[in-house]
């Protein structure tokens, strides 16, 4: 541990003083993963995108996370299903994710779905799938927290995900080649 | 919504069966930012690296939180002290990352930081950086999910993040100039 030398920018906290957008653009510099949470309810697709989406939070039972407003009009529709399909966007997939996230009629035009028995909705050229189920939701502010165990999955460790970052889609960029 | 052409890859889903590695081959393909949690607490600085840390959990309250794993021996040190200080690890700092989560005597040899009178520690260069208090801790497996309230934060938005994927860090493609 050193103390900052002279020069350095110094590091400069503000007080959190109940400005949401001072929040928002604080929350904007942290990159995340996006997944599309999506079943196939009375022969309907629902769909929820969600930058809140985290992985590895449990091995043993294996689960992922993600938090939901209070006032969302998808999350109470969709958690109907027992099984909801999680596809984490790729790059390719910044178009879709807007679409996706969306009050279009049809929200899946053009886009490339597949839904297996329990009802659970991917979207193709994703770089990972998860189908999974409620395990809990925690109180969180204005949010819920949803916990989700994984039941399967799949991976296409070729397809790069999508990244979202200060307020729009970024890419990675090519891994070196050692 | 679309059924798949003809030679379009298949999504192929493989029930989950309790083998923790094929776990953490599919959780590794979905990109994350890095924080490195940290307090000084009886003179000596504690630290947490997490790559399961997620902000935007709430608004009001501002909520972001991370996974820690029941086994972690940081986390019940870094946890007495009220305040807890967030630095989300820029592009620069992957040798940090490496050293900050190793076992070294010093883990922070070389790395500039600044302390507030809460003791919550900080890591220069950091692309944001947020003084929090724990709000809940819930079970969530083999792991507790940490929910933590926001009190003060600061952004430094020309620096850009450090991104873990794949098991190894990356970084983001330059913002597209307009």
């Amino acid at each position: 541990m050193s103390d900052a030398p002279a020069g350095t920018t110094a590091l400069d906290l503000v007080a959190f003083d109940e400005d949401p957008m001072a929040l928002r653009t604080v929350f904007a510099q942290f990159p995340s993963g996006v997944a599309a949470l999506s079943a196939v309810i009375d022969g309907e697709p629902v769909v929820l995108v969600a930058s809140s989406f985290q992985v590895g939070i449990s091995l043993d039972p294996p689960l992922v996370l993600f938090a939901v407003q209070h006032t969302s009009s998808s999350w109470p529709k969709l958690k109907k299903n027992d099984r909801i399909g999680v596809s984490v966007l790729g790059e390719a997939h910044d178009l879709a994710a807007r679409q996706l996230a969306s009050k279009a009629a049809d929200r899946f035009a053009g886009i490339e779905t597949t839904t297996t028995e329990s009802g659970a909705h991917f979207i193709h050229g994703a770089p990972v799938w998860i189908e999974c189920s409620i395990y809990s939701e925690v109180p969180a502010g204005d949010h819920d927290v949803v916990l989700l165990q994984v039941h399967a999955m799949g991976t296409a460790p070729d397809t790069e995900p999508l990244v979202w970052h200060s307020s729009g889609f970024r890419t990675l960029t090519p891994k070196a080649v050692v």
